[in-house]
């Protein structure tokens, strides 16, 4: 299995992507990465050569390039080339830590749809209090959608908590302003209805104030309202910490017993780091697409790749592929 | 100054609704109240009678109820006597912890909406880091929203935070899943085309993951999202409470570190009070209808009759015709 790594993509440049490459290949003896980026850069931090292949570009996109353009143009761009590589074979999936938008541009016009699918749907996987977490999508592929792209977010969703998170019958929910039925703006009443009928596992409306105790293993809502709340929990987490750090260092007394609860709360936060569930699949493309978070270090793109690795092992597309036909 | 409160709405019946009645009326020497709901209850725990009349009714709506036929069959609950009272210009504000759907039906129907404002907005003020707070409309009581609406919101509640808020040219964003212009599905996009040209101090987009930074004193979206951000934010605070406090009662060790962090923790939470705020005022009818949260205490009974005192003060819907008007 050959899994192609944007070298150059997230926050700390290629130190982080070749250091988590190479524990990934160290755990999984059958991988092979192609690393793609900076050469010269990449050798400061590589230290094995074997089944790792490094394919040499200065091309960048950065966070700042509109992202429809930046694939277009830069078609040398270590994305560009990553996706490319899917798109000719040479690899099975790929991953990335840069530019958001570009990557889902890259998928879309290089790697390409499934047939069947409508649109691809980004799709983190976001911690829960017992630690199971739950997969949201679509968390902003498409800022708009469709009752039928709900359906098919759900789909896709449920094939993937099956198959890479081993959950028998995932439980998939329609977020909603409320449980009952009728409940929700047009766009989830419509949903609703199509989704009451799939052959997944559909419990109904799942409210927001539930998603962190574990309502549901796969949540499904328009990439606007999927953003806002993977945005709104990182926004009050983070805020949350922030205060309470100022609450726990106010006093000498305060730190003393700070220093005491540091360990289980280092505990707590790592509970709700979800880079340890890997990155946000582009669910929907033709091969595994996956997205590190932007601040991603060696430990992110082990997960990435260990995540994209399970993918490509359980055919997850195929499967998607194939449950869209029968639908 | 005469304020309606429906004494059996909320968990606690009229134990809490009739404490914070009688805190308001010792703070304000101008207030009448007038307490719609069952006498014999409310007697147990009335303490004073001067500038306190009772409405007694032995009908309520409940949580259960389906909010608009509520309305319209159950005319002598609490609730909707509270709202008529309005109507009948026998008050000048009515607040209710029940029902929230049954209580906008009222005041639609019953109180009627402002001239110029198509649909009213249920407006809670959510807490940030630094204390101050911010007006976040609609959370809910129209799902659906079109551009005009949120122009609407914005225009609302910036009256709202000048008046009762004390914030001069408060700072109105528009909720989104980026900042630049161009972001956003549909209705942000067009909302925002609208939104650049008012009267009001509109400061463009605004994301999620800031609000509780405080990034803008007015942040407007539609229903279903504003519900959405609410509850995923008293959801994760929640959970993370929750975690914390499992992780501070691991063991005797953290027990005691706990011990001497709870008067800062317990700060933290009460900065988390959304209650000292008042309760979620239904903007855009022609007087001012509160609703105060289910799980009301007789403070936040209080603090809503406050907010309630200060919007009549001010003269809230008188100001906003006039801005509606004028726009």
């Amino acid at each position: 299995m050959i899994i192609a790594l944007d070298a150059m993509g997230g926050d700390h440049g290629p130190k982080e992507s070749v250091k988590g490459a190479e524990k990934a290949l160290q755990a999984f003896p059958d991988l092979e990465i192609l690393l793609i980026g900076n050469e010269a850069e990449i050798k400061k931090y590589q230290t094995v050569t074997e089944r790792m292949t490094i394919i040499h570009t200065d091309e960048v996109i950065t966070g700042e390039d509109e992202p429809v353009r930046a694939v277009r143009r830069k078609k040398n761009a270590s994305m560009v080339l990553a996706a490319q590589s899917v798109k000719d074979n040479k690899a099975d999936a790929c991953i990335s830590a840069g530019n958001t938008g570009a990557l889902m541009a890259a998928g879309l016009f290089v790697v390409g749809r499934i047939k069947g699918i409508d649109r691809p749907a980004l799709s983190p996987t976001l911690p829960t209090v017992d630690g199971k977490g739950f997969v949201l999508l679509d968390v902003g592929a498409n800022a708009d959608a469709k009752p039928e792209h709900l359906y098919q977010y759900g789909l896709m969703g449920s094939v993937y908590a099956e198959k890479v998170r081993n959950i028998e019958k995932p439980r998939v929910g329609l977020l909603n302003i409320g449980t009952e039925e009728k409940k929700g703006n047009e766009l989830a009443k419509a949903a609703f209805d199509l989704l009451k009928e799939a052959d997944f596992n559909f419990i109904g409306n799942v409210e927001a104030r539930e998603l962190l105790n574990g309502v549901a293993d796969v949540v499904v809502t328009d990439g606007f309202t999927g953003n806002m709340v993977l945005k709104t929990t990182e926004g009050t987490a983070g805020a949350l910490f922030k205060m309470m750090k100022e609450a726990m260092t106010a006093d000498l007394k305060s730190k003393l017993a700070a220093a005491v609860l540091k360990p289980a709360l280092k505990e707590l936060k790592s509970q709700l780091d979800y880079s340890e569930y890997g990155g946000a699949g582009l669910f929907g493309l033709k091969a595994p697409v996956i997205k590190a978070h932007g601040s991603s270090d060696a430990n992110a793109f082990y997960n990435a790749i260990r995540q994209a690795r399970i993918m490509v092992e359980h055919r997850v597309t195929d499967t998607i592929h194939e449950a869209i036909n029968q639908a």
